[in-house]
């Protein structure tokens, strides 16, 4: 079930709007087409509108119509229906392609418009907003796995374009078609792991793990704290982490179940160094401030991370999308802070992001 | 200058519907929160609809709400307002948000959503459907060249996280972020160039003409029949096409500005033959049934096509959206026909398309 709300627009020259003759035979003229849809004007719902007109019509099924003329030059018409689980719609988009079409005709409109309809009340979600608030509608056709875990509701949705895409309190993680994602992370090309101590924090998922793995690294520590990430990862998301989380342990890598911070803070006692340490912890936040108990866990993990990396080693990071503008420029921010350290920025496309992420390689400043 | 469109939605108990004091408080409530916005229900304007209800608000610019009670259990709220150029809105994504999350506790609702507003009348278009008919809102933010060809409507918009997008006719064709495009269609690491000779028809955005010209092919012909796209590309697109266009004749490569069928059957009647033909005409169109004028043009491309191959030569070409099922159904029928030849398909993510494109190559079939 779901209500669905379909949204058209057209361009109209302003004269309309100065004539009134015009003007009425116009709104006969749409009566007219939506009549054919079985939407019909009622009493006291139509009315002219600060220069322009607003009309409301109704079906036998009550499904609405709301058509609005807009003295600046543009009628819009929304369309909507409520469809019950396992009918089909009324107006699917056959259906308003060709209203649109008649009355773009009609009105003589040099430019029309209608969007896919929105759909709200649906089973699942399908609209995820890239950082920067645009709307995106994935085809995601299943639920493959829900539950909440002690810190965050874990989702695998299936995708018909993506694969499985983890979905952690609402927010899409990563999906079967990201591998770009861990290769942008390990700087891949340009990094050389051979023989290499690594640490992962958090990394949940296993698509950095499985592609470390292919590094001939001396070893790989993963700190995750989620128990509920790794099963469903393990099951659901083979398309990026293949085996690598059937064993937790295996001959050069371990898969930690634990808390992130308290290890790198276990490490520096036992003054425990990595050549490689890649942060994949939560995404950083956009606060409009960079206060408060999110940017706070932030710095900590920068600070953290940087001492137990050894001579010469690097931090790897992901931030944001670059779009998330004010975010980047506050985690640049903190990076610009660290004494002695220096940074440089990379960005990539991930497919089920639909937008550019920022990555990060820090380290430690040479002295010439 | 737009009308913008907030959708919002609540899920309630069915219950609700069934108990006229809950209802009545519950109705209350929405109009207590909706008045802080300036937005007032009127007389003649809320009424019981199918079990359900319909409220309309306007405030003092004449913004309209619509507040419709599904007795399914859910609540949906439509809020239109209309922003002149220059102005701001009065319901920014903030004001939405925060009313959400009022209603969302006054209505004691479980899930609540409110999606990024659709924009009706900017001026220029920023969403672009998906081939199955998703929504996607791209970030462009200026159109950098507009012009109308003998044979379509050539655009070329900028987008933050794209670069500059070819748009022919309203259809998104490639992005400067696309590289991708030109290296499946060429099938990169598969497909030896060297020393060959290589025809591409069409191709006017310079992509592949400029990933060929790195594989130390003997000769590059590329045939593309609109000039005005050549020349945008040669300026906009040069994320892409880098040199590529700056010059017609170079040493190993020539850009002539003709129709790829004429093109064709002079090669044929020539008795003139290429390694490689690599076909990046019209997209395969979507049409229900594999009838009529575009299906017959794609027909004749391949027939062509697979004429004027070399020995051992190869036709590489793109197709559709892997989610357009029955166009890709379709055209594989087509490749199907083709008398003596086998064919074999991969699928990429381009980055701009927010889709998996599928490309083909079609080569004779090996007698043992």
């Amino acid at each position: 079930m779901a209500a669905r709300t379909s949204l058209l627009y057209f361009e109209v020259p302003f004269s309309l709007f100065n004539n009134s003759v015009e003007l009425k035979a116009t709104q006969q003229d749409i009566s007219h087409l939506l009549a054919s849809l079985d939407l019909k004007l009622s009493h006291e719902q139509q009315f002219a509108l600060n220069g322009g007109f607003f009309i409301q019509y109704f079906d036998t099924s009550s499904n609405h119509a709301i058509v609005r003329g807009h003295p600046e030059g543009i009628i819009t018409l929304d369309l909507h229906e409520y469809v019950a689980k396992g009918s089909t719609p009324k107006f699917p988009p056959q259906v308003i392609q060709d209203l649109e079409r008649k009355l773009k005709q009609s009105l003589k409109s040099p430019h029309s418009k209608s969007e896919p309809a929105i759909k709200r009340g649906q089973e699942f979600e399908v609209y995820y907003p890239t950082m920067d608030g645009r709307i995106i509608e994935y085809d995601i056709d299943e639920i493959v796995f829900e539950e909440n875990s002690k810190y965050q509701n874990v989702r695998i949705a299936h995708s018909k374009t993506f694969g499985n895409m983890l979905i952690l309190d609402g927010d899409p993680n990563l999906a079967e078609s990201d591998v770009i994602y861990s290769h942008s992370m390990m700087r891949q090309g340009s990094s050389n792991f051979s023989d290499k101590d690594v640490l992962i924090l958090g990394g949940g998922d296993g698509g950095l793990l499985n592609e470390l793995r292919k590094e001939g690294c001396r070893s790989i520590t993963m700190v995750d704290i989620d128990a509920v990430v790794l099963k469903a990862a393990q099951k659901y998301l083979r398309g990026i982490c293949t085996d690598s989380l059937d064993e937790y342990k295996k001959e050069n890598y371990e898969v930690i179940v634990g808390d992130a911070i308290a290890f790198l803070k276990k490490a520096i006692a036992d003054n425990q160094h990595y050549d490689f340490v890649l942060s994949d912890l939560t995404v950083v936040p956009i606060t409009p401030e960079p206060v408060g108990d999110e940017w706070d866990f932030l710095r900590l993990v920068l600070d953290l991370s940087t001492k137990v990396l050894a001579k010469d080693g690097k931090l790897l990071t992901h931030a944001n999308a670059l779009l998330a503008t004010r975010a980047i420029s506050m985690f640049e921010g903190e990076l610009d802070k660290l004494q002695g350290f220096q940074w440089n920025r990379k960005e990539a496309h991930v497919p089920s992001f639909h937008e550019l992420w920022t990555f990060y390689e820090i380290e430690e400043i040479k002295q010439s």
